[in-house]
């Protein structure tokens, strides 16, 4: 679904970051973490495509592996031997350069390899690549260093895209399986929306740190903004709730003409995962199927439910720019995958002013068609073939969710999907024009 | 796809066929058969379903408990409790009267409950069942019995049905999984096509005898039929490759309507499983990717093909009365799953008169529609609500194949598929009007 | 949808038949009779296909007069020169022999040539076919009179096809455009439906006599069939309409299985034509809107719901031996396109014996698959191409409607057409085995 | 496809453009620049829709009469009556809150009412606005004008789709049949594109001024842009093919990925309406099948074939405040309907300075989604009902084509498509960024 290449421009803090320690550490530990998160599954859980849109859990943890076969591994050594000839065929993505890859909506016609053996496979690339990085010459660490936590960074992607994809796959299941038990504390009122405001002015958007990044974070450049507030904290299930019971899944003049197609196409009477019983709405959790918590952010909705939501609150949705400038210098901090609750979570302090909730917990829609910045300039090669190629028809989502790793999320990260999706944890923050 | 119901008419016998130590054996076999069937088979071969038509191995195997329990604990007991109250909706089928089934195309959707679960839920349908035969009276014998025989012929079809399903899941991987592997001994040519000749007249078509049967087989009734002959054999891959080197899939004059439209929309150029490589043809077989021998029979065709091959051949399909009316008094004998080829072998005896081949190997088309016989009649209630719904737009196949029991089969068996189904093991015999 | 082909091996009659005044006079004849039928439409009328079976009035109107150019013309003139040299591409059907036709579903995308223009093709072939008829020499007569009678009933055929086709054109209009204003005089109730008889015996089925026949009609051959009734008219709106208020069109045990499904799919819940309004049922007619008669025959109902029917009334559809048998010598008289009413009638002499309404009214569905007769050998070349092409899928009706020619119709005459066909004028007529 | 809805807050100068006589004038003038462009035509020409995004000439004609009904003379008129009850529904288009429309992708199948009967629907609704300017008062002058205003805007929007859609259908038709028979002058070279350079800056963007404008043109705001230079003419017929010849339609590297997508689907290698013949590409044009001029400006192209024309000449789309800086205050001229050519022309003036064919000849695709302006508000109401519910998933062209007329287009029209909407005169002009 997207893109993942690094940007290669930033040479400076190459040395510091890609020490040769710190590479097999992260490494490491980026290879343990997709362990980690199948650990409770059952061998039938990482076979099943249930659309599209996801892939089977084994697809997806020996993808990863491929990546770096194939941009480490084949162009380290001139005679690498991959355990398997094929898995280079049925491993591969979009990456056209790299060979045709098999068909995405065939990954769940793939009985074989089995899991052990996808394990074993994961097993070999470790070794290859620790070896690799034990061994390398320190030019080879600077060349290949930036590519591997380039593949890190890939493996934390489909480490959230594993998630939200078996989710996917148990929320269509009549038993409901249990990914994780967990007993969640009572949560309390956020209280009222509050608005923060900022003022218009040029801003610099994008990203010019010392740190890493994808390039369609680049290049830093200038944007004219006029006057705006967001809103202080995620919309929660209550106020979605009064959204649906004030008519709002039935009332077109709320919808963009896209979204009312595909509500009625789809039947849409509430999110992803939700259904009504004699005693109201449950919705599946990670932890199995409960009732909604009315204090917790909304999240499994699309785009068009977003900004229908935001239509009928008199608001709207904010520009990923606006998103940028408000988050400021906070911190990376919030519910992330880190957490173990795989689901969001109601804004704590309710007294407290300004932004919260604005990492983690659920990615937040932005009004922003996913774009090129002026200037941008994708990277030469296979790596960089399609940094743009999805640059049509998707909106930006910005923050991170509850199946983000805190290590990977940061202010100038563009996510982005297609209006309709909705097995994303994504939720809704309102922005207004002052 | 097809209905599973006893012929109630046939009263004679029962108590010899359904004696207590008959039914207890009997069901033991054919319950401990499935399981020999799938023991080759990882976990994740128990879930795929890669087409609408096929179903995951998982799913047939608790279907068919579900079978015993809906038809016979549950009408038995008046408490009866299933192993678990979700799975009557997972894993019913189309009777319709026992309650909405969960989606057909669904059930590939479910990783859970998982192969050891579904297990547990066999063996504690067997228990009960056990228990229940060893226990019933002699009143309640004469009433299950026969149902519990229908339970085992409708386990027996879905042991063929999982046999040709997790092929043509494996048959989509292009690891090519190789389910058991065998050394096939050097095939023999069969020798020439040779012609056997009936005469015109009255015949009696459908089932009289003391065995089980469908109901479908009857009523035993009359049909004239012109005098005809039938090809002695099976139609071989060589004679199948003369027709794909003639052109049989490029001349539009060789082919029904329906089945120019299909060739044209899904590509076919040979047999479902047959790929073109630099050193030409080969097909996959249970024992993995291989050379066609020539003279095994062609299988896995379309009546669409098996019509077309017979129109180049200047011959046409036989109809099942004379299929019927040919196989005679010919013993059950041939090329049945209990050989454990799992795949057609040669004609054997090429010297020697007579039809060969004309039970197991592959089922033969014929040109009948599957259509009620005169004066037909299904039973009441939900195992018979379905009887004749079928009886649309499909052809009748006669004879079995190397995955059908030898004990499953007879001379007026009647199985059918729709004129586009492939994936069965489904072959060609020609036939003339003298 | 159907094959126009003569039997060529009568011999005997043509002569007589084919008389060069006959031919000019018939030729003539039945080329007005596509004027008349057209004649109440406005140009914007010929030019819409709603759904893919349907074609619109002018495609008819030329293709007929294709047919003639490239069955006669082509092969009478060595250079005979079409009015213009796209139409054969255009007009073409689906004789592939004959060059790759213009693709059916696009046939409603041609607003030219204009109605005009297709008259004056029309006019253009007239005058030739009458020109070679009156100077051609006696063996040409021979040769090319059978070719010119198929000609003939070919038009015939697509005469029956524009008015089912304009009807279905204009019935899915909300003005539901009138075709002829008729006032129809009050129809008298028909009686109850009462069983006609006929012996168990071995019948000769087929045509063998000295008409224009095609070739599906041969050979003549024997059936056995047991004894049997069939009603003695047929099923009336009134009649139907007691299958609706039955929960007909809900209940699954009364359908196919293909059936169901259609009706789930499509919602169907009446035939088509019929629409529910404030005060009750109507239907559209060639007349326009209105009430539907209880007792004219019911029509444009599919396989499925005749089918569905018969069940719920205890009864089946006849097979078309049996149909053919119960014709005996009856004459060709009914209502036909002739009487100008473009409706069926209700049965009339409720107190007359025998079997009524066989002939015109409304095509009578079948129980009998569109398959070849036993020793069935079609003609060699374009014209017999696709003889038995169709003989797969599709249902055979028997009898003629309100829109087909009474010129046009016989015993032996085989309609057909997939089982989920409604908008030609087809209705029930009842069978039992005795 | 789009909205039609005036800009209420320019209260100025409503009393000078709509005055009694000007508005009269006007109305007369646009009402009978419909009857001349569709006066060509037969009236077969004008009931075909062959795509669901293209409707019949004749429901164009009759729908844009439905607009005064509705949102003048219904309101004007507590008892106004519409000529035909039902006209009301089959014209509708999306209006919701003015009731359910006739399904958009039916309108083809409408054989009635007749051209006549439309045209006699229009010429009553001409009298009735006529009828009512010539007598309203002052005051509903000042209200009904601007309605009137949107009504004449609406129906020049239509005059455009009248022709890009019968375009479309002649496209199809084997006969290429001529709308205007003209003899084109021979064209010559446009010389090299040359770019024209602009600064960076805070500049203002949509409309202000006092004319009549679309609610989406508005407010007028500001945006900061980077500097950028803009191609000085559009992309011509011999530049599209160096693309083509450079294999542009076969390499994924130059394509968006839903570009690359709907490349593949949809079989593209040319733009549209083109096809090779033995001596090279034609195409059809209003005048008939003929070569490409290679200086024309090359049309008929998707958002996709001109991101990846760009991406393959190492240049990109401009955006749409890009090209509205560059259009400076240029006058309003250019290749417009008025020209009576029907297709886009050869720049003139090789020699200039400055940028060409800014307005006229052919949309020109901006990068730019097509999104609300910031402060963005729609009107009241119905006919603001749906002022931004097509602000998701198209992109902006600006500048108006060969098809559009001069009184209609301006600086800040903003037009708008999906990326793979091909049948309009759309263009590629060139940008980077500096």
């Amino acid at each position: 679904m997207r893109s993942a290449t690094a940007s290669a421009s930033s040479d400076k803090g190459i040395s510091r970051r890609f020490s040769r320690n710190h590479l097999i550490k992260r490494f490491k530990e980026i290879r343990q973490a997709s362990l980690d998160i199948v650990d409770p599954l059952e061998p039938e859980d990482f076979v099943i495509q249930v659309m599209t849109n996801t892939s089977p859990t084994k697809w997806h943890l020996a993808h990863v592996s491929w990546f770096y076969e194939t941009f480490v591994l084949d162009q380290v050594y001139d005679d690498y031997e991959s355990m398997h000839p094929q898995y280079a065929y049925i491993f591969n993505s979009y990456y056209l350069q790299t060979g045709e890859p098999h068909a995405r909506a065939k990954r769940g016609f793939l009985s074989r390899p089995t899991v052990n053996e996808v394990m074993e496979f994961r097993a070999y690339v470790n070794d290859e690549i620790v070896g690799f990085l034990e061994n390398a010459s320190e030019e080879q660490l600077q060349e290949f260093g930036p590519v591997i936590e380039i593949g890190n960074n890939h493996e934390q992607q489909h480490q959230e895209l594993m998630i939200t994809d078996f989710k996917f796959m148990f929320g269509q299941n009549p038993l409901y399986p249990v990914y994780r038990e967990q007993q969640l504390p009572e949560s309390t009122p956020p209280g009222e929306l509050n608005w923060v405001s900022f003022d218009e002015g040029i801003y610099e958007i994008g990203n010019a740190d010392d740190e890493f990044t994808y390039d369609n974070e680049h290049p830093r450049h200038r944007e004219f903004l006029e006057a705006f507030a967001l809103g202080d904290r995620l919309i929660t299930n209550r106020e979605f709730m009064e959204f649906m019971n004030d008519g709002g899944y039935e009332r077109s003049e709320l919808w963009l003409d896209d979204g009312w197609a595909t509500v009625n196409e789809e039947n849409w009477d509430s999110p992803l995962y939700w259904c009504r019983r004699d005693d109201g709405w449950y919705h599946y959790t990670l932890a199995g199927l409960r009732k909604p918590d009315p204090h917790e952010p909304v999240t499994h909705i699309s785009y068009y439910e977003a900004d229908a939501f935001a239509r009928w609150a008199g608001a709207r949705l904010p520009t990923e720019a606006e998103w940028e400038v408000a988050a400021g210098d906070q911190p990376y901090e919030g519910n992330f995958v880190e957490s173990g609750r795989f689901h969001p979570q109601a804004a704590e302090d309710p007294g407290e002013d300004g932004l919260k909730q604005m990492y983690g917990d659920a990615w937040e829609w932005t009004k922003s068609s996913y774009d090129a910045y002026p200037g941008y300039e994708p990277l030469e090669g296979a790596l960089g073939e399609y940094n743009g190629k999805f640059m049509c028809g998707q909106y930006v989502l910005r923050g991170g969710s509850c199946a983000t790793s805190q290590t990977h999320i940061r202010k100038t990260y563009r996510n982005f999907f297609y209006p309709d999706a909705r097995w994303q944890f994504n939720g809704i923050r309102l922005a207004r024009t002052l």
